[in-house]
């Protein structure tokens, strides 16, 4: 057994997405695209003091339900320190980064000798079961602008990506339960995450991405007043900004939210999907 | 259109592999393992003066088959500037990161608004094609430590990864022809790059990697002078090293062939695939 091994997993934007539920969790999960970000989540992994699991995020000791059920499924009794660059709750894929670089990590400390598909559809299925997320996953697994074609994890689903990189800046309001929105009823936002996925199918550029993700928000009706006015102010500076699914906040490429006189955070997409460091 | 774009394409040693030819060369291709590494390929276009495309590598104009092919497919009269940090013909994957990395920056500059996965599919049927190599493309699009599955572009194919990192450490004693290999009776080449994969897929360790690396050099009758020399020698002082498939490189894991002594170009895997820059 090694003593710690540490993780980094990109945060991952959802632009828009479909959900696509299955008994199997790591058959289920969604369509759709976003930006996975060099903001991130860095995850320490190393044996328990006790029998039990601890999770530490940040320095405050969290319930994580994917993280919990990746240290069972892989048999491993784990201290789990995270720090995070991104906000929680506030459409990030910060649970997800969590899952994915708690597996990576405890992989490695507990010699599990897993690849790296199993593990990612380990943190895939667990992320699916607590209902925290559907997509974030594989994504933040792949790096870059990723399009998810097809649902699930590594062993069913499909994926592509935008190939093109860009700074990109965020403002958060607030958090959304993403565990809320996706057991609601979520035929509409379907609908409107598969028409955008076939836009962005046909033309995958940032700017075709942008464009079905704010159609995306509008017809999905997710849009809260302040992400619709800030959205507004970095349209009418020329800049491209849309709402991160599932959180109240706004993204925008290059300085658009600078531009339009706001306070963002500053990142860029990241090139490549989660690693051991 | 753009006035130019550069990508940066990681090197990568094939460690053992297992030939499929097809028909459709998209679909034709290799099964097997590599490290992808830091040291590689960084690849510039810009619209070419003339009508005729111009491909020079480290200040010296050289014909690359595999990128004529990808600028004629892009309808691309560009110029491809390239600067490598590996030698050519020595089993380091060079054609196939000029022919993503060619793609990549093409689509960039020329606006043709095409995927990631359709940009590799380009760049590994060319690859096929000329006969310069069946499976680096997708690797370096891929990064890691990439197992092929299964053989073809990204429609067809299925990879998984070794979730390790290492440094690496490598010496080149001369060059070998892969359209030559490739070329010739691949039988017992393909017999042992498949008992090789097998071993890899049930314990996806770099340790694991290497020794099968090392075992299908043996079979698959490729090993020179040179090579088992070198490898005796890292081994000796308890290393990790094997032959480049294809060419007269031995690579070793951390500080092997240093420790026995010798002058390596030391570099490290790549967390990346390709990337525009």
């Amino acid at each position: 057994m090694r003593e710690e091994a540490t993780a980094f997993v990109p945060g991952h934007i959802t632009g828009f997405f479909s959900a696509h539920p299955a008994e199997d969790p790591t058959k289920a999960g969604s369509r759709g695209a976003g930006l996975t970000l060099t903001d991130g989540v860095e995850v320490t992994v190393e044996p328990a003091a006790g029998p039990e699991p601890t999770v530490v995020l940040d320095g405050e000791p969290i319930d994580v339900d994917p993280v919990t059920t990746v240290l069972d499924t892989l048999d491993a009794p784990a201290r789990v320190e995270a720090e995070s660059d991104l906000p929680i709750g506030s459409g990030f894929g910060v649970s997800g980064a969590m899952a994915i670089g708690t597996a990576l990590a405890a992989n490695r400390v507990f010699e599990r000798k897993l690849s790296r598909n199993e593990l990612v559809t380990i943190a895939h299925g667990a992320e699916v079961q607590a209902g925290t997320g559907l997509g974030d996953v594989v994504a933040q697994a792949h790096g870059g602008v990723p399009i998810r074609l097809e649902p699930g994890g590594p062993q069913d689903n499909k994926l592509d990506a935008i190939p093109a990189r860009a700074r990109v800046e965020y403002v958060t309001f607030g958090q959304l339960s993403t565990s809320e929105v996706l057991s609601g009823d979520t035929d509409q936002l379907t609908a409107a995450g598969t028409e955008a996925l076939s836009r962005v199918v046909e033309e995958p550029t940032l700017l075709s991405f942008m464009y079905a993700s704010r159609a995306f928000a509008r017809e999905a009706g997710l849009l809260t007043e302040d992400v619709v006015g800030t959205i507004e102010d970095v349209t009418a500076v020329g800049g491209q900004a849309s709402m991160a699914m599932l959180g109240e906040t706004v993204f925008a490429l290059g300085t658009g939210l600078s531009d339009a006189g706001y306070d963002p955070a500053v990142c860029a997409t990241h090139p490549a999907g989660a690693v051991l460091k």
